[in-house]
């Protein structure tokens, strides 16, 4: 389906009260646990999401909507929720990320932008031209992405705990599918 | 890691208002749609879940209790979600859900596993011998499965939408991984 772009907002306004839900007060042994080495814990899932609120998706909606295609996007450093989450506790990030989402969703919509917004175009360092509602629909599906990993870095913990319902759990089954 | 009955609880009792968090209130485009003939959408996904809860996890758990290896559990019927879900309504469905769960899981509790309760073996009905261990790790997981399925389900309605961010975002490149 096409972007619509009050269904997108509806999405991105969930996924922080989402998140909340699903890991606030879970015990550490589920939320600091990852995949192995140089994978993610839920806690750095939302420290990258915190990041991407910060630099990402409205920084450069803004910079389509005064620049088009004459400046590309700062590139986007997937490892900087390093930084974002130092000294600080999961509920105090998810916190964050809540109050950012809220923030930005409500620039978003001061924007008041129209069908002809929806298709100016930016550009994107590495992927080339993008339109505006490109990076929205992606800005939803990326949180999409990380509820998806999160699931799957959860249920790693308990791989060898299931036994032989491995075989009809479909979450063990997937390898990640990030670049 | 091994099931830590307190921890999978944690996991269990979170679920419903994640899915809540996620889904209640959003427009239908959403929740209504599915990856195609023969998929679920997130409203099937909670008519399962909601199953799940009637006819699985604790019937079995207390199967397992009571008569051991002795008597093979129920198989599972995968498509009764269309049953479930008769005439509800969203909303319905994910409350319904939440007091099923939180019913189950009161009666869990009441059981006051111990570890070597744990032990315990079961037969299921394709798997062959399992534990209660098993068994409760795999409630645990299975929601996840769930969780997971639900926002590749959602994601894929923007798969053409975000253009060349497909590249960037795994959950567009996940198969689904369900036997």
């Amino acid at each position: 389906m096409k972007l619509d772009l009050e269904h997108a907002i509806a999405l991105l306004a969930r996924t922080p009260a989402a998140l909340d839900a699903l890991v606030r007060g879970l015990p550490d042994a589920w939320t600091l646990a990852n995949e192995g080495e140089r994978t993610w814990s839920a806690f750095d899932i939302v420290g990258h999401l915190i990041h991407g609120e910060r630099t990402d998706w409205m920084p450069r909606a803004k910079i389509i909507l005064q620049f088009g295609e004459a400046r590309a996007f700062t590139p986007f450093d997937r490892l900087a929720q390093q930084r974002e989450r130092h000294g600080k506790s999961l509920p105090q990030l998810l916190d964050e990320f809540a109050a950012l989402r809220e923030e930005n969703l409500r620039e978003l919509r001061s924007l008041d932008l129209q069908a002809c917004d929806l298709d100016r175009r930016g550009k994107h360092p590495s992927l080339g031209t993008v339109t505006l509602s490109q990076l929205l629909a992606a800005w939803a599906v990326h949180d999409l992405t990380h509820l998806h990993q999160m699931s799957r870095v959860l249920a790693h913990q308990y791989r060898d705990a299931v036994g032989p319902w491995s075989a009809y759990l479909g979450v063990l089954h997937c390898a990640g599918h990030s670049s």
